[in-house]
């Protein structure tokens, strides 16, 4: 389907020329993302302004057409993929910090900014912005606003949702919002706030935010941590969390990986290691060492069989050697691999794990997991070959097994990623008929025609 | 208005004899809160758990009677006064702790219990609960939550809204919803937790909620700096906010309240100083002497003329005396005061002191400072003669003076006590019309028939 020269024109007249691109091949690569589904968009355009994104939106409105919101596609869920074709927005000519407001630790930007750049900005003050997902480098923070992304930081530092003070969009009606404030506290009127971030593009469209800075840790050293079982690395996971140094990383590898690294690089593991517990301790340079030593002391228990630690760049990068082989590795090992990011309380991380394990034997796919254990958060990676179709059914098979597992223990089937298209037939599962009814209520009155980012997130609601 | 026996058949039917009271007299005292405003309730029920809790809304709806939740009634803005009568819903009898789940950090607990109790389970695991109100010996978690209650240590340790994982609830519909995780991170569907958190029980009434708890310091100091004027006192602000050793406290006192101070008691003040800072920093034994270096050297600016600081308990109280008598004496000077607390962006507190000031001149109503300058939330206090008619009226338009020069410092009305009764009228001067609209959309679906706490937070909607 494409649309008619009237509507095309409309989008032009709006945005300028430059900023439309209508060819076929050039609206192919926008209709991607890192979920490696694709729906090619009729009409891309790239707005410049919060004005430009206020008049898409109505047009979009007025002429009853889809508009999918695009930072740089990093996500992994599908959630910048145009389903319903009609228009993407991409946020890459909005990539401007509008305001740096050093003395109260925020900054104001345009949604196509990558985190990295407010990064680099901020760090000249010394200063940092919390979330840090994998992506940094070329995601953006709109992207990372509308999925509220995170990272290892979040167990410090928190994600998306604590760290934006105000954010300014177009609703689907086409009104203009401004949610929050300046200020770092504030309770008049309900949170909007909160609710558009981590709505994935379906309420609204992010036009700016002024984000919350953080004072940026003197000094930062790893910790290396390896045990004899599941159980004994979680044990040291609770107990460095019960001692008030928070870290401001604590990661998990699980033995598959474990093993898997061992096969990829001459990297010295312990042989007895099943387990593995990657720390980060910041703070300031005279802080660093009794944190260091606190949770060194937390993280030692009868089944830890290596326990090393760091300061040095150079040596820090050591110890993080094995996580950074461990995607390479995961690379090679299979054509096509399923990247969950599921989260449960943490004491239930052990059960989590061996029965993933059982799953894997049950499914004949291979399981490895790994991330950010402190939040219970991990990564649950299903590889398999796409091309075989047996093992395909299986892996989808799996998956289905995971999630059931994942919510019998109080978890919740996302911590980072979000839900997109991915997820969305799952969703119903976790959340409740009339929690679910709120939601599509919400999104019905912020956009009542259905218009942003249609068919994500929310289920349909089933007659019931 | 009393209400037809039938209907309070009904209550006692569904809460039992006991739980309901309709004796004027003893719903009169039912009436009230902390704002000092009055309406006597027809009816006051005290539900045991969530089952007679989702009775009584449905009740409510059925006979179309307002319902007001009420903690121990600390609200500072009306919110807990049954405005249109009917029904007062006391949580008073739901005080229990159900589950402390140390491992995980969380603690679920009924809505009446008193932060204090939260607090005391929670040290006995060397965890506490973050949110800090000053009534935290009598003051309610349910209550907490309604308000997004803060205190102190919100600048280190965040809100309400930074430290709740579930929250189970009933809607104005009667339906029992769920909303969050028992995980620490969380990104299925919108976040109706912080939705809920901070709405003044205009959406649902809480019947349960999980905490999220924080390991303790192993220690506490305490600072105390004096500064020759507000300016040298908020840029030591700005300055302790720049470094990594972020306090747990970083408190303000200006000009007149040290006068007051000065005239009420012994206590040794440096005759230069003209605002003071009491800041708390936390940490290991071992790092909180460096932090406390880190801290002092950042407090130090030429306007400095005073710094103390201290570990044992005894003279931290010492240095909390001056805050600790103010209160004392700004309760003897004036029968009446207007207690706010707004909020603006740290930098520019300087300037809303210096024109409070002129306010206070302009009006002739004294105004003391004092508050979370960390966050730039202070409690500005009018005081003045309730019984002298001229007075009284000089102190409201002092005050919205004062709410018009909050907004031009791009500040928020209220930074922890909410809106109520006492700010309704205020909220559309911060909030655009189309929010407002949101607002209200969001409330005719959570509650269609307004039975919850009506006519508090959202101004009506007048016709644009």
């Amino acid at each position: 389907m494409s649309l008619p020269s009237h509507v095309v024109r409309s989008f032009v007249d709006a945005c300028g020329k430059g900023s439309v691109l209508s060819d076929p091949g050039e609206c192919w690569t926008y209709g991607f993302d890192n979920s490696r589904q694709h729906a090619c968009p009729d009409l891309v355009v790239l707005p410049q302004d919060s004005e430009q994104i206020q008049a898409c939106v109505r047009l979009c409105r007025q002429f009853h057409v889809p508009l999918t919101t695009r930072g740089r596609g990093t996500n992994t869920t599908g959630a910048a993929v145009p389903l319903r074709s009609g228009i993407v927005l991409s946020t890459e000519r909005m990539a401007r910090i509008l305001e740096m407001d050093a003395a109260n630790r925020s900054m104001r930007v345009e949604p196509g900014v990558l985190n990295s750049a407010v990064q680099e900005q901020a760090s000249e003050y010394g200063l940092f912005w919390p979330p840090d997902p994998g992506s940094a480098d070329y995601c953006t923070v709109g992207g990372n606003l509308a999925c509220n992304a995170a990272g290892p930081r979040a167990l410090k530092y928190g994600t998306c949702r604590e760290n934006t003070l105000e954010v300014l969009a177009v609703t689907g009606t086409g009104n203009m919002i401004r949610t929050g404030s300046a200020t770092t506290k504030g309770v008049v009127g309900l949170d909007l706030t909160r609710l558009l971030i981590g709505s994935e593009g379906i309420l609204a469209v992010i036009t700016e935010a002024r984000l919350k800075l953080s004072a940026a840790a003197e000094r930062t050293d790893t910790i290396r941590a390896s045990y004899i079982d599941t159980q004994s690395a979680i044990d040291a996971v609770v107990c460095i969390l019960a001692q008030s140094a928070l870290p401001c990383a604590l990661e998990f590898i699980d033995e598959g990986s474990l093993n898997l690294i061992r096969t990829q690089e001459a990297i010295a593991l312990d042989s007895d290691a099943k387990a593995m517990l990657i720390i980060e301790v910041d703070g300031l340079m005279q802080t660093v060492d009794a944190n260091v030593a606190a949770v060194l002391k937390a993280a030692k228990n009868p089944g830890c069989v290596d326990l090393l630690n760091a300061s040095e760049p150079r040596h820090r990068e050591e110890l993080w050697q094995a996580r950074k082989v461990l995607s390479q590795a995961l690379r090679g090992f299979a054509p096509s691999k399923i990247n969950e990011d599921v989260v449960v309380p943490v004491s239930r991380l052990p059960t989590l794990l061996q029965e993933l394990e059982l799953l894997a034997q049950k499914f004949s796919i291979p399981i490895f997991n790994f991330g950010h254990a402190g939040n219970g958060n991990i990564h649950v990676n299903l590889l398999y070959d796409e091309s075989d179709s047996q093992q395909a059914k299986s892996a989808r098979h799996c998956l289905n097994e995971v999630f059931d597992l994942v919510l019998k223990l109080d978890g919740s089937l996302s911590g980072e990623h979000g839900v997109g298209i991915s997820k969305r037939n799952w969703v119903d599962r976790e959340l409740g008929p009339e929690v679910l009814g709120l939601m599509h209520q919400i999104k019905q009155q912020f956009d009542p025609d259905n218009i942003l980012n249609p068919d994500k997130v929310l289920p349909d609601l089933t007659a019931s």
